[in-house]
């Protein structure tokens, strides 16, 4: 049986790669909505690229809704420098997508699409949580119903600062909420994902697949390569976004490890930080499952089968 | 013509007094919708209340929504030593009122009014800013809209603690919102508020008064006054949530102060501060408008004036 | 019998003030020394301007020894707008002092003078409180021996920001030491010090005095009542410093209340504030004796006869 | 020509293993003085161990003496289950040193060590940095006349919390204005001192070495490693107070790296962080030098030759 999941993103080149995941042949996902946020950059152009995605990926019944432009309570800062300025640079994608959004906010289709449920329904973050945060502030009645959260954000270390990752820093209070609300929560941060790595070999393997979906990933791939080698300084691109879709095709691949995790929101230095506590460092209650490691040939053999399996 | 407003509350007995204020004969406001949420007791005593006031003030064809049960980023904490369990303590109203309100949330009744307006509508929150900060991160589109917000909360003291008024403490991060969001405010503290205090020739002259509204905000004031006298030490009650509706009625009533207030979000003794930069002191850019003084006559005549008017 | 103070200041128009009601021949205090700070010039300044007073004043037996010239953790902000260049700007008084500092750090002077007293010294800041909590924090075995602090600084406003007194403002960390110490403290802020205004009448009475000290405190007034008036926006200059100086002399003259303060060092704009809980405010150990108003006349009656008593 | 040292330290097992390598035949380090802190365990028995190592040491000539009973601005909060009550359980060391302290506190010797230097005295801390911040704030000129610090404390990430290293936690005060005041910085944190361990291979090696220190300070090693092991849940001992005396000695067994370093005193999880900015993370100034790497061999045959020394 198919599992049934809400994907809130900011496309982005890696949520793209998550989004080809989701919605391949071998995916045992339904995609019962995208939505969309503020992240790497202003939602109207994630919101576009989100619909140009699912117009390469095939994705015509998917419901999409555009949600918040703004983090919850502080001001935005974008991630440009690293997607670009369409936030999906690189690409050979048409400007303009055939697919549209639908006439309701991001909000309330999560809220409406939780409260319809059986309690079945993942939501798989992997941008800033401020859609996921107005949701639960908006309608508690959720909370019960979220099957789980399973979100790609925060690590033991940074990469917007050296304390906190990109998409916990746009949106620390919203982050705040989302751990604090009692559902279950399964992590992939910064210290699982910096273990997707796209070597030599991957990209080699696959650029040689002829499908038009691999093509554009290629596309991507190159495009956030040079970026990652060029001003992050790092040897090869990590492709952070789609482990957490890949943990739902195939949860083997991660060891997870039970944890508390805290979020700063009044360090002077520090905003954004997951703070991690492993076994025995706080009393305080564990709320998520935290990724430690990647098992890397599962990992990049589902992508490459993934990218395969379409036509 | 009448000035068109939606009444933010959360009832509370002096929120009841604002809501008779509005409502009577002499007010030149045009209730457009009563939302309420979270703050001196839960979101459903606090709407249960608002209908019950609604059913005492012939409010029968004003929509009441409920809002927020929760403040945006922290968890609640109410004042029930206030105002009584139920938040309407002292009054003999029924218990369960006729009045239902409407199937929408509070925070969408306020955007959908606000963008279907003309740019006309003036907010008016006596409460918690929750819903308010809700609505413009849902919505940003309706920033420039709201013709202004004149709102109770804050001021130079405190009175939740020795820095910070009971609504701004109640969710300084919706405060911060709705005061860095470019909405015009007219802020009514407690530097004003305590000059609206029931004298007991004023509690005389109200008890005088021979009408059903008349004689359940009697029973309220004196709920509210022992109330002030015992627990908090005060010789009078101070009645907070009028002043911004007698604003609203007859401005010059108040002096008022071109200022700017930052909201401290951050401190360990001071969170929910309001601080107020007086000329001089700051080179931000001033963001509301501060009630320094009151005519005290004025108030009282209009307060009582308006009691009358029911029948 | 005398008491034993350290005065610990930063001359500074209204510390002069407080050393002239000290040294004065109808004070019951006996100096012990005089210790200087950073505040509202730099310490080199402000010790330039104690041993000028000194001179003035006839203290030839008091040491004065030169104190911390930065704040505890913060970087040093003064207030040369107040004072002017010199610290003690519109006095006829010789730029150069011949009385000279001794040969030790302000620091080592009060532990020396506190651990070889018996438990009968009490110490008056009227500037930052960074040498207090230097010397608590080097030999913490002074505590139990001051006999009190009876300080200028705080209040249940601001006068640096609008959360914070200047004292407090500069070196908040070493006023949390100091109100966290233990040792009995008597607070005089700004809501009694304000109190303490110097109008035409008396402003007339003063400069009627024919004597050296007189002439030179009436400078100092003219020019401290000129940046109130102007900068500040004041009617009459308030002499701040001293308050603390003449409760030691007449405690009547007075009204104290019993409070717990705690020292905000976190917040985004109110660092540096005192905030003062009343009776059942909080559950906190009441740590301050605070002073809530003043007997103007019986200040300025001992105030004026001070001045006269010298020749 | 040898090296001029002031080590500042609060032993504890580790602090008494760079004493060790600081003292040994091999050592090219002058030590000058030896001041304690509170931090492992209270200052009276860091003191006390300080001493008993100089006995065993043979350090009869370097004065040691004792330093701050408590952090600069926090309560004090001990490691006591990492080195046991005594902070230096599990040895055979006699309860009472011969040797005695001077008569001069801590910050005062440090300061006039340096004033008296021709600027060539490095200080090592490897405690809480709360002698060298009071030393600096109660004496300035000691600023420019510092060589450097090269001190054990910090990390990327952390062992007293997930955001901060013991050594930064106990006073992040005090590092806040160590790491600002312009020294010269070398920061041995987590991420370098966690590669120095303590194999079986190399515990066997140094139990075959047959002289009083070198039994010591297996008996040291063993406690330790057994605390590692069980609460702390590693496999090996990590030895981290001798690295920046091992790299005093021979620098080139570590990889340092230019960077700036900032402490967070605001977080609310997150207080003590040594956030360290690599290259093009920040427009701040590096003020430190930061350990990457350790060459393990490098490290354990200076320790073993050292060991080996002592007769």
């Amino acid at each position: 049986m198919n599992r049934r999941i809400i994907l809130d993103c900011d496309p982005g080149h890696d949520d793209a790669m998550a989004m080809m995941l989701a919605a391949s042949k071998l995916s045992n996902l339904k995609l019962e909505a995208i939505t969309t946020v503020a992240g790497n950059v202003d939602v109207e152009k994630n919101t576009n690229n989100a619909l140009r995605l699912c117009d390469l990926l095939g994705l015509n019944d998917v419901p999409v809704a555009k949600g918040a432009a703004q983090p919850l309570v502080r001001k935005m800062k974008a991630a440009a420098h690293v997607h670009g300025k369409s936030g999906l640079d690189g690409t050979t994608l048409p400007d303009k997508p055939i697919k549209q959004i639908i006439n309701q906010h991001a909000v309330d289709l999560i809220i409406e699409k939780i409260i319809d449920s059986d309690g079945d329904i993942t939501i798989v973050p992997t941008g800033p949580l401020t859609n996921i945060a107005l949701a639960i502030r908006k309608e508690p009645k959720i909370i019960p119903k979220i099957k789980e959260i399973v979100l790609m954000g925060g690590g033991t270390y940074g990469n917007r600062t050296p304390a906190a990752e990109f998409n916990i820093y746009v949106d620390a209070e919203a982050a705040k909420i989302v751990f604090e609300s009692g559902v279950p929560i399964e992590m992939f941060g910064l210290d699982v994902t910096h273990q997707a790595l796209a070597t030599s070999d991957r990209m080699k393997e696959m650029s040689d697949i002829n499908n038009p979906v691999a093509a554009a990933v290629m596309q991507m791939m190159n495009f956030y390569s040079r970026i990652y080698k060029g001003k992050l300084g790092f040897t090869r691109a990590a492709v952070h976004d789609p482990c957490p879709v890949a943990y739902l095709i195939d949860p083997t691949m991660f060891e997870m490890e039970r944890v508390r995790v805290d979020i700063e929101t009044k360090g002077e230095f520090t905003y954004g930080m997951t703070c991690v506590y492993t076994n025995g460092m706080t009393d305080r209650v564990p709320n998520a499952n935290f990724a430690r490691t990647l098992n890397q040939d599962k990992f990049w053999d589902l992508f490459i089968r993934s990218l395969k399996s379409y036509s």
